[in-house]
């Protein structure tokens, strides 16, 4: 879409307000991770260069912005979101690739585990060494409780994973923690920075939390839409992982016993035979799980704009960020 | 040596003197790993209680003490710097185990990989969180900085375990690193809480440094030291682990052909058979490793004692944290 083939959509068109300060986060990425220790930068830069959307750090950037801020801080606050960010990627590949141990793959990861878990601790400890240089107690405050939070999240994660039967509210208790906790930290310390008051703040807590709820659940969506393949994600990773997303959980709760035997099977015990993949989206359209989970993402969406209508500030950021939400949301339709 | 059979030791005096805070900090410990996720009460638990000396937060209560400190805030910082030990002996498991099963042991840790990682993470960010409600900035610079050192350390000891012809200056700043910048900054901390100048601040950071260096050196001279079997530590572990300590570097250094060939063999492979830990021994006591090795942590402890020499305060405290130096390296000989 940046070609100018596609109209520009709302994520570019709010990294384009803030091109010069994201290249400066970038450069400030670059200076943080150097080290001594070479292979820190060497993996940390592994990461932080395959990159992805910087939606974290964007968020960051576009808040602070909004409510005006004019200081120099959110550049290094946003390397700050985006160090927390690639650490709990980097933990999440331990994780990961332990469970496909388990499932009889050999994944090997490019560096192994040793250095995964010690370079997040290490970006993640630099993280904090950048907020107190900052000097606000307030930031630190939300940036360490979302990241007790994300923690939290994970490690619910582990019991959720492989069972279909997950109440769904467990299943957003898990997002919450593992994705929408830092958005909504990451939307926060935007109007903290610019000294707005708790009301403004609260109000992009609550927007980025929505946001990141919606973006968690479309994610999930998109893993069973073969429609969706040139985006550039592959379609069934979570399936073969054995993710219990909302849409399984919906398929699950509404289906009958063959259709729960199959989810067992697939799902719980990991056992899957080639056609499974089509079979599942065959059992998630049947019960329209695809298509809930869709409207329950628009949903938080809709909150997410709501909360944003309450807080005064730059108009085009304001409507950008709102057109963030819908643009999520709607990938998923 | 709690049992009033033998004499009085100094570390189970310096205990004796904070007996009642160090009550307080096991309480406040469980307290603040409270979480709804049962899974980290449950692993943090287990480590905590399994707990050892709690040397490092008897570090920050002592240092405060000796500085007149009367405040509350030691207790939440000592249980900080606790949890921060906690973290990464959680991440060191998946380290180490990793490290094993590439060696073909099946090892199977309590709860996997992915709880210790990310249970770890969770008592981390707990950690800062705590430390922020204590709100001195100092503070918080002092334990991010400390957390970085580590993980620098434990990532630069990746690429020295199984090389004997490691430098002996890159072995020192491993053991900086993964041991004594705790160490430092537990002890740092406590001048700090207590208002005291920045030289005094230095003084104990000085003396926890060398004292950290001092008990990692011992602890890897004890490795190899049969006779000491009664505390509690097996003997051999390093060595089966292929871990370049300071007393294999001495001996690979000083050693002929024959012995740097088995010192290959046995670390830099791996490749170990029956009567190799004898022979190590007997390689390390003809090459004076084991001595030298002691006489280096003396030179450290005796560094930590000098460096709290400077810093006025309560009489007894500053004496049984030199006694604790002095019974520290006492060990080795």
């Amino acid at each position: 879409m940046q070609n100018g083939l596609e109209p520009i959509d709302a994520l570019q068109r709010l990294h384009d307000l803030v091109a010069d300060d994201m290249a400066a986060v970038n450069r400030e990425i670059v200076a943080r991770m150097s080290s001594e220790v070479p292979l820190i930068p060497k993996l940390a830069g592994h990461i932080v260069a395959a990159g992805g959307k910087r939606l974290r750090p964007l968020l960051t950037l576009a808040a602070s912005r909004m409510c005006g801020y004019e200081g120099r801080n959110h550049i290094e606050l946003a390397a700050c979101v985006e160090f927390i960010h690639t650490a709990t990627l980097l933990h999440d590949d331990v994780v990961d690739e332990s469970k496909m141990r388990r499932g009889g793959d050999s994944a090997n990861a490019l560096f192994g585990n040793d250095a995964s878990v010690l370079v997040g601790d290490f970006l993640f400890s630099r993280s904090f060494q950048l907020m107190v240089q900052i000097g606000s107690l307030e930031v630190l405050k939300i940036l360490s409780s979302a990241s007790a939070t994300i923690a939290e999240g994970e490690v619910l994660q582990l019991s959720t994973t492989n069972n279909p039967a997950t109440p769904v509210d467990e299943y957003y208790e898990v997002i919450r923690g593992k994705t929408a906790a830092l958005f909504a930290a990451a939307a926060r310390v935007g109007p903290v920075l610019a000294g707005r008051s708790n009301s403004d703040a609260e109000a992009f807590d609550s927007y980025g939390m929505n946001l990141g709820l919606a973006f968690q659940i479309v994610d999930d969506v998109l893993d069973y839409d073969a429609d969706q393949k040139s985006l550039g994600k592959s379609v069934g990773d979570d399936f073969k992982e054995g993710k219990a997303t909302l849409p399984v959980l919906l398929a699950f709760a509404r289906g009958d016993e063959e259709s729960r035997k199959f989810w067992r099977r697939t799902i719980q015990e990991e056992k899957q035979e080639p056609g499974d993949l089509d079979q599942a989206i065959a059992y998630l359209k049947a019960s329209n799980s695809l298509e809930d989970s869709a409207k329950a993402a628009r949903h938080f969406a809709e909150d997410a704009k709501e909360a944003l209508s309450s807080v005064s500030g730059d108009l085009e950021f304001s409507k950008t960020l709102c057109d963030v939400a819908d643009f999520c949301v709607e990938r998923a339709f």
